[in-house]
């Protein structure tokens, strides 16, 4: 029997030997990494540095992926392709030629904001959205021409919307859930998902408790329920998986995450004064060993094997073919 | 009959359609280009940036060199390959692992120092040489196994041995001449040309009037002299162009290469308060086009077609074939 394509559209874990072992195990082939949140250009710099040791020392379980035939050959050599990608703007900071430059250094997935207002767009926890900004405009414009996927996880809905409709090539949302699940910020509207799927775009189902209906006590049938209801929304080309994976980071990285560098009072994100830390796991998904059990899953909702394969990795990978070379002609 | 395969060593002019135009109608298949004399990580980004937008504007006349088969394709193309290079270290700051980030995005040769004291080597200004550093040391092994070219032009005498001595693969001094030809603080020693030629590499001639006996009045029949002369002591394999063409820079480029951000008083570097401009050219070597007037005068020196090849960029390619790929097990 032939291994299933299994990718991860989305993990922030603090990296090792284990994580990847872990991904390996639950039989990912490939996996978007997040290499900056807040960053500016050099300082990701220095994390695409990190990377680079990180793929020498562990160059028999992972290695990084520029085009999808990168992902077939981790799939056949099983290895776990890693792509990466930028939950913010900022690494790019206000220079065009940038995109390019990161798109040289193997970035294939930018956000255009994470949260706040961005230089490009407005975030999802702003309460006005300004849509796509004049620089917001020509950086799509160029992401389009290099292939780099847009990616509106953390964007405000019209910001969102226009995207999807500036955009010549398919964009992603690679980590919420439908706001009919959870109505939680970060979560999309019937409206967002099915332009999202119209455009030839991709959902990422995630499993950030947050994200969930009864967070960390959210069953798996429950998870499974929305994946059903969310294809009979937007067809089964559509969707995949955006695990929101953050394994064994400390507080400190969440915060960063929640305040970067823009605010000195404490903003909780998700979360609140109370509820200030990193949320409980779900019982059947503590890390990328728990795969299969999505699997299972949905094999037990009905899901066929084709079905199946799309969801955990076969939409995504297509995405990545289509998404990571330079724009052609007939775009 | 074929066209010659001519490579030169070393340009920095101010990029335009007419200097490329030129390349190529004198017969230029690869020109080492400096994107940087004193630029940090972040400002050679910018220089990075700016020559993608000339890649892009000027396809039909030029493309980026990431493997010496690059360099056979322009020359099959009728094109001009550019080789990114770095006359000091300042683009990598003060972090190893900016070495293979430049390396990913083109870089294929580095100065270790630009007549100051860098953190790396001393330069060819300094009173005092205190050879190859401690970060100097890893930066050459780094180097060796990325496959970005060690250059010593601008650096002092017992730095460039040392270099030569640590480095596994052969490195070059891209753009100087001989201190027999001119006792110039830029030309070398027979101590170090020897050392490079058994040590398996290159020095590139240089055009400069500061590096030619005469100055600008320096005839073409006394250059190819030198040249012969060379050959004599280096071997017919271990020399090449490196004409250090400057064409077209307003004065404040001189003197940002001479002064960078490092002085407040103005260095004059090779010239004076009195002599502070640019040299006047030669007559014979005028701009790119006029790279036949020096096969001319080496033909008329006696050398065969088989040594003008070599020295015109038969020389260069060979070096760039083995110099900018990763590290061998057998290097």
């Amino acid at each position: 029997m032939t291994k299933m394509m299994m990718i991860d559209g989305l993990q922030y874990s603090q990296w090792s030997r284990e994580v990847f072992e872990q991904m390996r195990s639950g039989g990912l082939s490939a996996v978007h990494v997040t290499i900056a949140y807040h960053e500016m250009c050099r300082e990701t710099l220095q994390n695409i540095g990190a990377w680079n040791r990180l793929f020498a020392q562990h160059d028999d379980l992972i290695m990084p992926v520029h085009t999808a035939a990168d992902i077939d050959m981790a799939h056949q050599q099983n290895k776990v392709g890693i792509i990466f990608g930028f939950q913010n703007c900022s690494p790019i900071e206000d220079d065009i030629d940038l995109v390019e430059i990161f798109h040289q250094l193997g970035v294939r997935i930018m956000q255009l904001t994470y949260n706040n207002q961005s230089l490009l767009a407005s975030g999802c926890y702003e309460p006005n959205d300004a849509g796509i900004s004049r620089f917001g405009k020509v950086v799509i414009a160029e992401m389009n021409r290099v292939g780099m996927v847009i990616d509106m996880s953390h964007s405000a809905e019209e910001s969102t919307m226009q995207a999807i409709a500036l955009s010549q090539r398919p964009i992603v949302i690679s980590h919420a859930n439908p706001s009919f699940f959870e109505p939680a910020k970060r979560n999309k509207s019937n409206r967002v998902l099915l332009a999202l799927a119209e455009s030839g775009g991709l959902l990422g189902f995630s499993l950030y408790p947050f994200h969930l209906q009864g967070g960390p006590d959210c069953t798996l049938d429950s998870f499974c329920n929305m994946v059903a209801d969310t294809v009979d929304l937007m067809g089964i080309d559509h969707v995949g998986m955006g695990s929101d994976l953050c394994l064994n980071q400390p507080l400190s990285v969440l915060e960063w995450m929640r305040n970067g560098r823009w605010s000195k009072q404490m903003d909780y994100g998700e979360g609140s004064a109370t509820n200030a830390a990193w949320p409980k796991s779900l019982s059947w998904f503590e890390n990328s060993a728990d795969f299969p059990n999505i699997v299972a899953g949905l094999q037990q909702k009905g899901f066929n094997a084709t079905e199946v394969e799309k969801i955990m990795g076969g939409n995504w990978l297509a995405l990545c073919r289509s998404g990571f070379g330079p724009q052609s002609g007939q775009d």
